[in-house]
C-alpha cells in the first residue's frame, strides 16, 4: 500500500520478503535530490542485509527487535570524509574537522534522510528511525568501520509492513508555529496544547504503570532522564572528537 | 506546476504571489507526520512575512536575494523549550539542556523541514534551504527572540516559482553507498566519483575565474575555507551555550 507523508505511520513489523539491491540503490539516488550544502552530499549510506552483521547492531539499538526483524537496516552518516579526500587528493586543503562542518554534515543527512523515507514510504515500504543511533555513536563507528570525519546520525529500517498501527496523535499546529518573532508559551497555553496527548487512554495508562503523577513525569523519569541524557551526550561528545570534528 | 523530489531543484525567484495562511499552515500541519523522537515534536517555526522582518533577516543571511525577493520565509528552529516549560508544568524534573537533547531536536527539525519542502513542492511551490543560519545563529536568535533551549537549525524561502533551471548534477549512487561496512577511498574511486562534477562546464569556469587549480581548491579557497569554517564554528558553540545547550 502506498502512503504519503499524510497518512504515514512507523512501521516496526516487516514481512520476510527482501528489498531488491536495485529497488532499494534507485531509491537512495533519487533521494539525493533533496537539498544538500554546495551541491556536496555530505552523506554516506551503510546498507546492513547480512544476518551477522543485524546481530552485532542489534544490542548498538537496545536490542529494539526492527534491527533484526527488517531485511534491511540503513545507518546514515554524515561524511566529510569523502570530500576531504577528494580535496587532498588535488593539492587543495580542506578545512572540515570543524564543529560547523559536522553540522552541515548531518543537515545534508537528515534532508537526505527523510527524502528517503518519503521515497520508500511512496513504493508501499515501512520505516522506522531509530533514534538509539546517537545514544552509542562510538560502537556504530566501530562495527561499521566509520572512518574519520564522518559520524552516524540516523539509523532506518526498512521492509514490507506486516501491521498497520493507528496514526499516533500529533500536536495543534499552532504549538509550533509563530508569526514574525518566537511567541513564548504561557501556562494555559501549554495546557491547551498538551491536552490531547494527556487524554489520551494510552498515555493515561503509562501514568499509572509507571505510577507517576502525569505524563510529563513518565517522559522525564522513565522514558529520557536528565541522568541518561547527560551521560550519553558525554558519549556524542567524546564520539565527536574521536571523529575529528571537536578539538 | 508540480514537483516531487526526483524533478526537484532549488527556486531562488518567485512570483509576487502570496502563499495563503491555511494553506501554509496545512502543510506545515501535514508535515508533522514526519518521525520526531518518542512523539514529542522537538521543533518550532518562525513565519516571516513583513517586509520589515525580511529587511532584517537579509544581512544575517548574507544578503541572499531570496529572503526579501519570498513571499514566505521560514526558520525552523530546535525547540526544546515548549517541552521542558511543559514538564516544569507539571512538577517534572526536565533534563534537556545537554548536547544530546539538542541534536535529538535539531534531528526532529530536520526530518520536519524536508517533509514540509516536499509537501510545498508538490503543491507547486519551490523551496530554498539557506545553509546561512548556521553561521551567525546568534543574530538569528536575537531578531525572532529565541528562547533558551530552542535554536535555529534551517531557513527556508518559499513561493511559487519564477524560473526553472537546470537540474543540477549529483554524485553516482555508488558514490555514496556502502554494503555492510565503510569501504574508505581510494585514489582511483575519487577520480570516478568526481569526474563528472569536475568536467562540468560551470564548474571549469568557476575554476578559471578564481584563478584556482581545480575544482577542489574552488571550495577550500573561496566558498568553504578553513578559516570561516573554524571562525563560525566558535559562533556556533557559542550560541549553544548562550541557549543553554552547552556547559
Amino acid at each position: 500500500m502506498e502512503t504519503s507523508i499524510v497518512t504515514r505511520r512507523t512501521i516496526r513489523k516487516y514481512k520476510q520478503e527482501d528489498i531488491p539491491a536495485e529497488k532499494l540503490d534507485a531509491m537512495l539516488y533519487q533521494a539525493s535530490r533533496a537539498a544538500t550544502m554546495g551541491n556536496m552530499q555530505l552523506y554516506s549510506v551503510v546498507v546492513t542485509r547480512s544476518a551477522e552483521m543485524k546481530e552485532k547492531l542489534s544490542p548498538l539499538h537496545f536490542n529494539q527487535p526492527m534491527v533484526k526483524g527488517a531485511p534491511v537496516v540503513l545507518t546514515f552518516c554524515a561524511d566529510f570524509n569523502r570530500f576531504t579526500k577528494w580535496c587532498e587528493l588535488r593539492n587543495a586543503q580542506p578545512g572540515y574537522d570543524n564543529v560547523l562542518s559536522w553540522l552541515n554534515a548531518v543537515s545534508d543527512t537528515l534532508l537526505y534522510v527523510q527524502a528517503f523515507c518519503s521515497l520508500a514510504e511512496a513504493a508501499g515500504y515501512g520505516t522506522c528511525y531509530l533514534g538509539t543511533t546517537l545514544y552509542n555513536p562510538q560502537g556504530i563507528i566501530d562495527l561499521l568501520k566509520l572512518p574519520k570525519l564522518t559520524f552516524p546520525v540516523a539509523t532506518i529500517t526498512v521492509g514490507v509492513p506486516d501491521e498497520c498501527p493507528e496514526q499516533p496523535d500529533r500536536l495543534p499546529h499552532l504549538a509550533y508555529i509563530h508569526e514574525e518573532t518566537y511567541q513564548d508559551y504561557t501556562p494555559n497555553q501549554l495546557d491547551i496544547i498538551y491536552y490531547l496527548k494527556e487524554q489520551l487512554e494510552e498515555n493515561q495508562k503509562f501514568v499509572e504503570v509507571n505510577k507517576k503523577e502525569n505524563l510529563a513525569q513518565v517522559f522525564t523519569d522513565c522514558r529520557y532522564t536528565k541522568k541518561d541524557n547527560e551521560a550519553m551526550s558525554e558519549g556524542l561528545l567524546a564520539a565527536l572528537k574521536a571523529q575529528g570534528f571537536l578539538r
